[in-house]
């Protein structure tokens, strides 16, 4: 399949278009023509190397949202013309404990990137969602409400799971009080998901600036963490808190925050370890816990969940020409809350 | 109530005979006639200000074994020559969400330690086990099953439930992979409960010297981890890990260690925060978490569980007047595995 996309050609080089050749839909794969494919702050640390080597020409891209253009003679969940989506991954071992237990996001082999990974079959290597269409295995593919805002929707794929999934394992629910750290394009999903799940949501920012938009969202209180006061002030009354910011923050601080049993999700990455003191943890017998995604069947339980609360993310929708920009605005936090590229642009 | 006892009577200097006298029984305390006294390293952290400053004199122990010798008209629990332990600590504010829901080890406003604390009827500070009686409210004591030896039980009320209570709350259990990191007073006492518990149980030890013990403790497995390729070996395999070593280990190569949802407790102390690699806990969405001891209801379901399964602590078993040299040996990681002051001797 012919498609065109952007692609960071060599090392330190902007993206720019580029034609290439998608493989041809096997039995199992559904054929996709992407309407919109979501910025997402990883694409840019792949993209520039920052975190390892990568094969060069590089189409980043792990939001994807589009239709159904093809399927093969084997699939049965998908129709030509249906609205689907595609998120951070398009293959797994399927034969480890957590693929046949319907957690591929965990696959122990590692799962395979939608972009910048090795095909499992040998043949290349994945290439993303900026460009015009995409062939995936049917059982990476999930179905898009039709009543969500297509552009919105995307953003889900990557940014909603992410806070999606810690949302549910670690018990938001009604009268659970969760901290959402940082409102960015991951934060403002958590905001949306926990106030609809039922939680009193608080969001710990380092800026006043933010304060409209979540409580806007629904958040039922904002806190600026620019004196470290406020950590006595709401110490042991959260029971989860999800860290959405990446740059290195004093964990220890937020951990003080957590009642008996609270969890600390860390889902903003920071390059550098997080010095934990064990005393911080010891009193309330807490915890500190990562996430990645989540697994496919959850990405579908996630977008029902959206279409029955209209929850999509808050996007600003670009061209394609538009996209280096838009990278250098992602670096500088300077978005609200997610860049969603219309690929008609392309 | 007049006792003797070993106090440290200023800064930095060595244990000294000291005799002092308890308060009155109130209707609702125990009076107890102190048997054994275990020697526990937060016992040396804590007289040689280790831990910040203390007051003076100060009569360490929290590993209590002895008989009731007295009881206050309102006692139900407890009659006089029954063998009862006091652990860690003997008030709470009795008032919070954490002590009202029988978790008052994890009281908000902190347990009344029970030594080197001040009392909350503002009547002096709390002295410990190193001496020959305590008067102790009957909310914190608990029975000793007489089937157990007085002196090997007197480290379970720190020792082992500062292992049991983890090993209960984060699943270890029949075929359940369970790690347990150094072999000293907290890890031995790990061996043998998660081996009772039916949890397949390996050993993690910078030491060859320990593998005999440990396989004699039923541990299934032992573990030098001189060599790094280890963690390799043994990457992912693990539901929950528990690591016992106060001294700073990376614990990013136990975490590596950890399948999907896998938890790392931390109860062996470092006294620098441990740095925590955000990579090294996406992956398998491993969690790490804090512990401290247990409730005083989970303090007597451990030693149901010990009489029954006929576990205690192995300990040498020393007069009063050789503990200033049990402690030196502690530090030095010199004993298998506790010391206990026959209080007979004082």
């Amino acid at each position: 399949m012919d498609v065109r996309g952007y692609a960071v050609m060599s090392e330190q080089a902007p993206l720019t278009p580029w034609a290439f050749t998608r493989r041809e839909v096997r039995d199992d794969d559904v054929a996709i023509d992407i309407e919109f494919s979501g910025v997402c702050h990883s694409d840019i640390h792949t993209a520039r190397s920052e975190w390892g080597p990568i094969s060069f020409p590089c189409v980043p891209g792990h939001e994807i949202v589009g239709r159904v253009s093809a399927i093969g003679s084997a699939v049965s969940g998908f129709s030509v013309g249906q609205r689907v989506g595609v998120g951070v991954y398009v293959d797994s071992c399927r034969t480890c404990k957590n693929c046949l237990s319907g957690m591929s996001n965990y696959c122990e082999e590692g799962f395979t990137g939608t972009y910048n990974t090795p095909e499992r079959s040998g043949e290349g290597i994945t290439q993303g969602g900026y460009s015009t269409g995409i062939v995936v295995n049917e059982g990476y593919v999930v179905n898009v409400p039709e009543s969500l805002d297509p552009a919105g929707a995307a953003p889900l794929l990557c940014a909603g799971i992410t806070l999606y999934s810690p949302l549910k394992e670690f018990g938001a629910g009604p009268g659970v009080k969760v901290g959402i750290v940082g409102l960015g394009g991951l934060g403002h999903m958590g905001v949306k998901y926990a106030v609809a799940m039922g939680a009193e949501v608080t969001v710990f920012s380092h800026s006043e600036s933010k304060r409209d938009d979540a409580l806007a969202m629904g958040a039922h209180h904002f806190v600026v963490t620019n004196d470290e006061t406020v950590f006595q002030t709401h110490a042991k009354q959260f029971a989860l808190i999800i860290n959405t910011v990446s740059a290195s923050i004093d964990l220890n601080l937020y951990l003080e925050l957590l009642g008996l049993d609270g969890t600390l999700v860390m889902v903003g990455l920071a390059a550098e370890p997080y010095p934990i003191k064990p005393f911080s943890m010891a009193p309330q017998r807490r915890r500190i816990a990562g996430s990645t995604i989540g697994p496919v069947s959850e990405l579908q339980e996630m977008l029902d969940f959206s279409a029955e609360h209209n929850i999509v993310s808050d996007v600003e929708v670009i061209d394609a020409d538009y996209v280096n920009t838009s990278w250098d605005r992602v670096v500088e936090s300077d978005v609200r809350y997610r860049f969603v590229i219309d690929v008609s642009t392309i």
